[in-house]
């Protein structure tokens, strides 16, 4: 799903959309600036993000960027230029909506990670459902380096790697290969540099050979789930499972099993 | 432990029992239906589970299937013939009592996985407190194939392994081999196919040797304390551990470690 | 940072404290006793550890230990010298405030570990921020072997490792490698023997060249949040990082990122 590069360059806006066969492709494409996200960043995912959330045809997203780096989390001069703690606190407060838009988006969100993925950007990473990173991507939380905390990304990290992994990372924001961020659980696949498009088409197609309903149930209830103490969340999911039962695509799902034959869904 | 083929090929019951100087073995016997969770498996692990939490003799369990599948989930043709909203209700329902008595069974419970675990097989394998897989065994969560999200499967991966890694098996459905399942965290260990019994022995002599109301407290504690906040499971913790002081047991046991002999267990 | 042996041997001081550069070393000093948690090093971790949060001039805490082992855990002898119930219960709520206070202190705590760490020297270990191990290191929650379940331990445990993890070493009581504790999160990084203390120096030196504010900023906030549902973490999240912006070490760290120099922090 490659933007071609005369489009991008021709407009001003942060973030450009490409919807195809299912996979829309949000692509952050201010490499000048290391995608940041600065306010014009986070409203154009606010608001892609909102108006994918209510479009039925998109069978799941790939988060992608443009240049050298992935995402360099907030834009530092823009904040040095607001010392103002409600800016602060707007600025933050819009940046968890999105990270927890993602979260709760009723498709999948699969992170195509090349470059670095630092502080926000590294949170960008955790808060989606899956991640593929090139060989070269390097991961941090690098706040620490300038003096602030990494607190939000921390939200989103500690519930991707263990304690301990977590706490490295925050506290010494050095960066951890692509490798080592497979290992710890940050992401889930790494792929040669020149195999990446490759690597994402592969997870994006197994996704939209999939039933939408079954794919939007599931997403809808893992988080939830997950939040939840064992007997609820074993209540939860089964009754979310046998709602499931009910959609027209099981019938045609487990008759196509049982006949050993490929399914053919109707919510597509 | 191996049972003796006549005797599973002698009855219809889906589930055998076998008991042996303290480990119980319950082998799952359809394997001609892959050890589907059909209702009468359900029923008579659901049954099996409840003797054993009664019978003090038991010091571990062992769950282990017959043929070329640990277990394939539910029977897909039984739900198929059973297209009803109350009956799903009821299924999902009582295969989460099944997979929860698992949980709360005053022994500790051992998966001995050979061929595949599927569906809420693998289900079966997070639910276990311990499990041991053959080389050659592979695990899926592969409902989304058929239409059907796992989500009641979902509920015990998402508490064996990292958020994207079951992320990852619930939306694409593909099998993950024996080795990668250990280092997720779904299971403890891989042994050469040919030597997952001596792998199993090892670890029921192993349980067995230690004092039976130390086991009974530790399992019993270990769930429990896991869905506390850090200073609450402190205080429970504290509290079970000042009474397993007081057992029998732990003055032996003491009393053999400082005189460097082995203990002499008053409850085996 | 080495104490002379002389000075250990001087002393019936279970526990001993050097400062360096904002380097506090506790080092437990009992190594005939395998440094086991006994009453009276017990009370010195304890009020070492409340002299350390009042103190501004700490930036960073090394948790280390003489002799072959770092920590057996409690003194079993003084455990078995008092059968009494109220005692465990003291004694086990003294412990757990211990393990508690390292959580909850104001600046991040490192396990430096050699030997064997067992039991609540385990926990301790857990209860750390970070921790490095030499590869001769090992690890166990071993009460099982004398008939005490380790519940405490496993609080800690549990809440660093994957679930399957934590309950073999806690029903089988073996040892595992400071190799497998790495790769199961229970520390961070393994040292060649003689490299251990370099290593530790590395993790100080980054963190002592962090703001200081940014770090206990960060250390306060990390166990809070983990323990919040996800929206209410954020909202935590983003209000600690807006007051974090306001410290004045934030403005010389943005500035000097920016301006491609070394930050002079205010508060070290």
């Amino acid at each position: 799903m490659p933007i071609p590069s005369d489009v991008l360059s021709s407009t001003a806006f942060p973030l450009q959309r490409f919807d195809q066969q299912g996979v829309t492709t949000l692509t952050m494409s201010t490499p000048e600036r290391f995608n940041a996200l600065s306010e014009a960043m986070l409203e154009a995912l606010h608001d892609a993000l909102a108006d994918i959330a209510d479009d039925s045809s998109v069978r799941c997203v790939v988060l992608a960027a443009e240049g050298k780096a992935f995402c360099a989390g907030h834009d530092l001069k823009q904040m040095r230029a607001n010392p103002d703690k409600a800016y602060y606190q707007a600025l933050f407060a819009r940046c968890s909506e999105v990270m927890q838009a993602i979260v709760h988006l009723p498709v999948p969100v699969i992170a195509k990670v090349q470059g670095i993925a630092t502080a926000a950007g590294c949170q960008l990473v955790a808060s989606c459902d899956l991640a593929v990173a090139a060989r070269s991507a390097r991961f941090a939380v690098s706040g620490i380096n300038v003096g602030l905390f990494c607190s939000t990304p921390a939200v989103a990290l500690s519930r991707n790697v263990a304690r301990k992994h977590a706490m490295e990372m925050l506290l010494t924001g050095e960066f951890i290969s692509a490798e080592q961020a497979t290992e710890w659980g940050l992401i889930n696949r790494v792929a040669e540099d020149d195999a990446l498009d490759e690597a994402i088409k592969q997870l994006t197609s197994s996704i939209c050979a999939k039933s939408a309903v079954a794919v939007r149930t599931g997403k809808a209830m893992f988080t939830r789930q997950l939040a939840m103490p064992l007997e609820e969340a074993y209540a939860f999911a089964g009754e979310t499972m046998a709602c499931n039962m009910l959609a027209e695509d099981v019938g045609e799902g487990i008759d196509a099993f049982i006949a050993k034959r490929l399914p053919r869904w109707n919510h597509r």
